[in-house]
């Protein structure tokens, strides 16, 4: 399964590929040697330990057999590790290696990698071509595809970074058999919240990809390659919906208030973000920190008179589905509340809340029209669910 | 004087406005509001002490009265300062201001402030509003054209950074009053460097330039905000070259070896990095490593029988009427030959020497292409001269 991702206006290419399929890790060599219409000198591959103990050396081996020098800079596993330092330090790695602008870098693994060496990608030599490969489901669907790079800071999640598109995004379904139980169900909840914004069609397809994990944990199923290999169709349909907004609002831009403004793309994010830094990116994987940022904005929603009950309870029985959440009862609402009150005059003058007015039917409203009792009885409903 | 830059292709926003005039400083604030369609709620002026005594209170003044809160911040005065330290606490101040993504950053300075905050500006948020306000003749006929931003590293100059368009481009010749002597004579390098590249009619212009300033010396003139008004055409007309080049190549691309490709801008820039890099980015401004370094790429193009002699004896005479050149005798030719070699290795496989053919008629040479002989002649004849 091959689609092709145009971004229009600013943003270097315009358009390339995302390959989905079992073996594309097999065939990365190839494929980079295609896109830049000749293999390239080197390549270095930006990985985490973990990953690239289950695939680098398949992955450095396909490349490395189309030509380059292959050589690889391994990151530390997870959000806290998304930061300036690591920035400085994978930056110091492709000069210490010369990578030069016709070079490559293959970003192997995660959100966390694909965003960071994303960002290095993009900044090095004021440019150099970029391969991502996921890993994980959440950057399948979701991180991988779209162009927005990061690091964190004290102050919160992605403030700096750059738009940069990959020369390609290649997807291997099968790499997920590896990934931890509570790893997919992390993706899965991204995936839910595409389909709130996109609607019933996507949320199908979703439910259809819930199943089949399911039917595979009851099996005990020994073929979970082909179980996971059955998921292509179901990313693919998740990646063709970001696509689509992304190709009309790559920048996302800042006066756009409308239904298919990349701003919808943070539905159930302005809640997580905020639980996620509250908990210092430790307890909560991201795709969780998103489940229960759904959860709230669909509950908020209702509350406001926007989501009818059907929908609401529909909501939460995809997201309780898909499995459970890390309780995040301890938490003070009245500290996450003032989060907003504080990004409100810092950062973000227009901290805006994405809201439904019902499955596939995002609406964008900013903070200062949210009742304070209305957030605080969305809170209590997350939290007694 | 008012142009008009249009980088086509990738790059955001595709046409700003460059305004050269006296009194545009006192008009920062109005324009802003213009091109942002209203005032924003905040601006963070980045600037270095020295400029911001001179050139502080009356930008910070008119932006304010325009409407937005104000604040500053200053960095160090000189290349070394150009590094990923001071872009992390540049950062940090942003975060600490809390500008959005609908404020605006103004740099207010010389090439080092313009790269810096540049950069800033592009990663901050992914993406901030910027108004380069250039205050040295480097900066307003090179530096703050084109979008090239940058950070040094211990691996050379400009390895890391990004192209980011500004919004508009501010010059006020009449700032050029309290620059150096020094400071506008690297400014006139640069100069001739453009000159160099386009052909006789700029070259006339630049000459025109450089004899207004002689004149202004010569009879000790109270009249200096007339003088430097005065260059306010010369600064235009190396403006448009240099727009030129750079709307049809924003991004340097790796593949393109023409006479219009952007690379050409960087005649006189190999030699030129080399020796500043050797001597700490210490003992020569910018401009007058690359005075050195046309003078050296004329001599080498002549002894490689591709510039005529009396076309290297007419640069010569211009960058010796621009004015002295910091010795650079005590350098080993060998040791600049020797960073070639090593930059060929690591960074860049592919360093290219921009020679001419004659003035106005760039070509590019690969650094393999250059005999040791031919390099270390050039050299002697640019340290005798």
């Amino acid at each position: 399964m091959k689609l092709e991702i145009t971004v229009r206006g600013p943003g270097e290419g315009g358009s390339y590929p995302i390959e989905i399929g079992p073996g594309v890790l097999g065939k990365i060599g190839n494929r980079i040697a295609d896109l830049l219409g000749k293999a390239p000198e080197k390549a270095a591959i930006i990985s985490n330990k973990k990953v690239f103990g289950l695939y680098g050396e398949h992955a450095a081996g396909s490349i490395a057999s189309a030509g380059p020098e292959v050589s690889t800079h391994l990151i530390g596993d997870g959000e806290r590790f998304k930061n300036f330092r690591t920035l400085e330090r994978t930056i110091g790695f492709l000069l210490e290696k010369g990578l030069g602008r016709t070079d490559v870098i293959v970003a192997l693994g995660g959100g966390v990698v694909g965003d960071l060496a994303g960002f290095a990608a993009s900044i090095y030599l004021r440019g150099v071509p970029l391969i991502q490969v996921p890993t994980t489901l959440l950057s399948m669907i979701d991180s991988s595809v779209g162009g927005k790079t990061a690091v964190n800071t004290g102050f919160g999640k992605n403030l700096i970074g750059t738009f940069y598109q990959p020369r390609a995004v290649l997807i291997d379904p099968s790499v997920l058999s590896t990934l931890s139980e509570r790893e997919v169900r992390a993706g899965l909840f991204e995936a839910v919240k595409h389909a709130a914004l996109s609607g019933q069609r996507l949320l199908a397809a979703t439910e259809a990809m819930i199943s089949k994990l399911e039917s595979g944990e009851k099996s005990g199923s020994t073929e979970t390659n082909a179980l996971f290999e059955g998921l292509g169709p179901g990313i693919g349909a998740h990646i063709e919906f970001k696509a689509g907004i992304v190709s009309g609002d790559e920048r996302e831009k800042t006066d756009r208030v409308d239904a298919r403004s990349r701003k919808i793309l943070n539905f159930g994010h302005t809640f997580g973000h905020a639980i996620e830094k509250i908990t210092g990116y430790r307890s909560l994987l991201h795709g969780e920190a998103v489940g229960h940022g759904i959860l709230f904005a669909a509950a908020l929603s209702n509350n406001l008179g926007l989501l009818a009950e059907h929908e609401l309870k529909l909501l939460y029985d995809v997201v309780h589905r898909v499995g459970p959440l890390p309780p995040i009862d301890k938490i003070d609402p009245r500290e996450i509340f003032a989060t907003f009150e504080y990004d409100k005059k810092r950062i973000n003058d227009t901290v805006q809340w994405i809201l439904l007015e019902g499955i596939g039917r995002p609406v964008i409203v900013p903070h200062t029209q949210i009742p304070e009792a209305a957030f605080m009885s969305a809170f209590k409903q997350v939290t007694n669910h």
